[in-house]
């Protein structure tokens, strides 16, 4: 768990959960705690599996509101359960990150993610869009912390100039 | 619940829940119901949703094996978790029914119940494949149950028959 | 636009904007209109295209946090690109509910959707998910209104007992 | 062919058999044949094509049940027509494991492997999923033997415990 | 059975046996035989099965050759494995035709019936194409029995006659 | 163009044209060619372009039958038109064999080879199957030329044999 | 052939030819009739198909240049092969317009006309995007036809029209 | 850009914009500036991002008429929007170049890009079709600046060339 102090956001040392079924899906979520920590954003990461920890899954997530967690990122490969299992126990907003398994370039995992029946959404982003998960749940906090908004404004700028620049380097060759 | 007595298998009265994720699967269901009973297989049948009701799900999986329940039929459309959050929690072998829906043409549903990851099998059959999830159960059964064996002979011979009379009636034009 | 008083919600008249690419899409955002009733937050829906009105599209974007929107939803079918160029202009969490449109089954619509690039994401819903774009946007605003909390949970018992009837109803049988 | 005693099994000595369309199949099966040693099942491993040994192939589906073979695993990729054609001939269980091939990913394996006909199931796992092909056979044997159910139950306990590790080592960074 | 006398294809009476793997193939059969009929093919129609009379498939497959018959036509939905069975027992050149079932819009049957393994093939025709199977057959005995090859080019002249009025239809407007 | 005498068949020098649409296709062709060589079938191969040399498609095609071709093989990727326009405009059997392309997995391929119109078939083998295209050309050629149904019935036996050594081989570990 | 007098254009009296393969693709034609008529260009309508009458195609290919054409716009579903025949002869633009067919959910024809080789282009629109194709043709046009290009911009203002008519519907109620 | 004189397309110094989503785009986008080269078309480079610089997108769509820009090439990957939005703004034909991502093997691109709404079409070639975007802008170019079609004529004698050469070579052996 990562804590920045928090003073920005009023004290709650627990912003975002970030859950994986597997630790084969670190490669993934190192790009969305990289965001979180880019953010100041206060985290903690889990190795969790819908099929072979179910019942830790389901703690995890008939507690993660009253440990003041606000948002939670799930991720998870070929029939990825996880996120759907978290949203169907919590009404914290749960963000789906498919990962790309060996066979089936990541369909699987996406149907599994994003398919989900009336009344129980998974906010389900690009596979294997590991920045887009950690940008997606600052977004959702941006709606309460308004200080976030103002370092999403900037993060905006930051990949606008970035493209700037290759435009530039294509543009004066 | 249906009771069949019970005599041939040994006195236990319910061998194959059937668990759909809901009544809108009835009519998938209803041909696998039509299965068991012509095997005379005591079965009960529920709706629990992986996702509307995680936590019956949860109950209804740790208890059915000391319920004296041997298989479970798991059927469930789009991102079908239920299969896969019952075998999670279960030794019992459960079969995953996977489900048309109104998009993507069943490839979701069986996606989600098919690709489950090392140590947590679902066992798939066809999309909408109700006959086949009972059938698949019965086979299971009869590993225990002698008798079951004979009557599964007696049904390959059945639909034998019915393919036999179609080439008759083909034949004879 | 229908306003509800917003006491609860602290005195802000607008919280979500749906926006659809086109009238043909009415059906599916009734669905969310239905849940953002239900839960009394202020919406407004808008007739808005990527390709055909496109600078309305960017200035809707580009006014949508100061005019009080906290969350969009943009529904769009084929190659739908709404979601993905308001997330590109907004840093407010954009909702995607990708259409079913006559080719393709959706595929083309979910892809469009989802596959975004990193840094720009897109809170992607089942094809469509009418009822899931509206909770989810409910979700992502409970983060700051508490009272939708409470109400998200008696949501979710509410589709937990509509599960256990259909559960009564089959095992009385 | 693996024997191990057959103490607890009750003494019959061949309970699984592995079939497998190509020698080029076999590092899938070996992970199949690591987990049926693991439990202590007796098992058989073949070679045989439904398509360049068809009558070898109907002769051992004949006789597998005579032979004490209880559950049978089919192997097979692209037009995967060797569990189906098994399970027409026996009414044993056949357990599917599609492999993937050099192209489509695995998709024709698996379609060819599941979508069978009304009446005659194969039981399919996922693409490549060898573990998980053994892990069923164990669990369709342990409805008959007991001594199987609770070896099932620590095996879970292991890869829940495996996840715990990971989980540990995440989060004590 | 139909028998055109056979004169110009000197004596022997079977030319083509169409199996499909149900009745509720006929419809795409019919197409089938309507074009054996329009080339006076003599042909044998069959309903048999890959799965529910697979040892009436393997007789058909083995005798098929002294029968007279040339060529086979193989027609089978979704786990399509009619056309491979068949193929493997005989020498014969089978066409193999995929039949689009309720659910996978045809593609699970026509992955089935054309990623053939190595030295194995079946000749696949368009899902549905009952037509195709036909005129496949003719060409294939048009090798052989010369005055096929004659009538093959007089359909070819009809069928652009059709495609020319169609044309012609279109201009003049 | 490879002669082997062709006293079996008749004294007629050339029986099977290869053409592919591209060298980069030479793989496999080769394949092919190996099965042509062993059956000693007269065979032509040709570097022939749907789009890039079209008359010359046109020319082939008009003129094949006349320089004693009995059956062509259409070798091409992607939008593969090769095999489809060729059984345009001759009457001989066409054998389409798709290959796998940098995208799409061979899906863009085999569906632009198979999904032909009525009226117009092309025989198509397995993505890649170069030798199965081959042994499809032969099993047409045995039609008539009774001396190849032999050699294909060794070929069947030598492939099943090749099966039986990998099952002798597994069978003794 | 509708002429529209065709001043503007400097007196050439045929700009377009739409070219399909099958009167039962007319439906879809009419949307692109439709567009042409609505911008007063000059075109003709044929029926063309690239299996059934091939030499017509290459002829119509051919000529078409030295007739005036400047684009052709061909129609065609399943294995779509008219718009890449016809761009192997011309070297006018060719726009490709897949239409559905009743397999496959138009996904062959869309792979068909737009996975073209290197050097022969198919400019590709959506799948039954009859409209399109016409607007395409008539946006290639206006590169040389100047007063196309104002009636393109007006054209875009009715569009956005109608999108905003729908939108203020939408926001008055 | 790169300048050639112009003097035969009469003094207009830029005609062609290939605007593309990334750098890592690059790759592609050199096969279509060695085509533009080939044929002295005038062009410009630029990166622009519809998500991360929409506002230059939306500049750029609406200046490039009045800059001489008369074809633009839109490069893009995943949820590729860039070719439907610069699409939106002008009334230029603009072709859509799909690039091949990490996941989803082009699929996601491609539909993204060709699936456009009534009204906005993008010329869409295959995925990673460099040198086919080129020609398709030089293809539309001559329409209006003939000395084009002249060099389109050379450029397909090449391509036949090449493949003629090929089959000498594969001939000969």
């Amino acid at each position: 768990m990562k804590n920045f102090g928090g003073a920005n956001t009023g004290g709650i040392f627990m912003k975002v959960a970030i859950v994986m079924g597997s630790i084969s899906d670190k490669e993934v979520v190192d790009k969305t705690i990289g965001i979180l920590e880019k953010f100041q954003i206060e985290y903690e990461v889990r190795v969790i599996s819908a099929h072979r920890t179910p019942f830790t899954a389901m703690d995890f997530a008939s507690s993660a509101e009253e440990k003041g967690i606000e948002v939670i990122i799930a991720v998870a490969g070929k029939a990825a359960h996880l996120a759907g299992i978290i949203a169907g126990v919590t009404t914290l907003p749960v963000i789906g990150l498919p990962v790309k398994s060996s066979t089936m370039d990541g369909l699987d995992s996406l149907l599994s993610t994003v398919q989900m029946p009336k009344g129980v959404p998974v906010a389900t982003v690009a596979i294997n869009g590991g920045e887009n998960a950690g940008i997606l749940a600052v977004q959702m906090l941006s709606i309460k912390y308004e200080n976030l908004r103002e370092k999403l404004k900037e993060y905006k700028e930051e990949i606008s100039e970035e493209v700037e620049k290759m435009d530039e380097k294509v543009r004066r060759r």
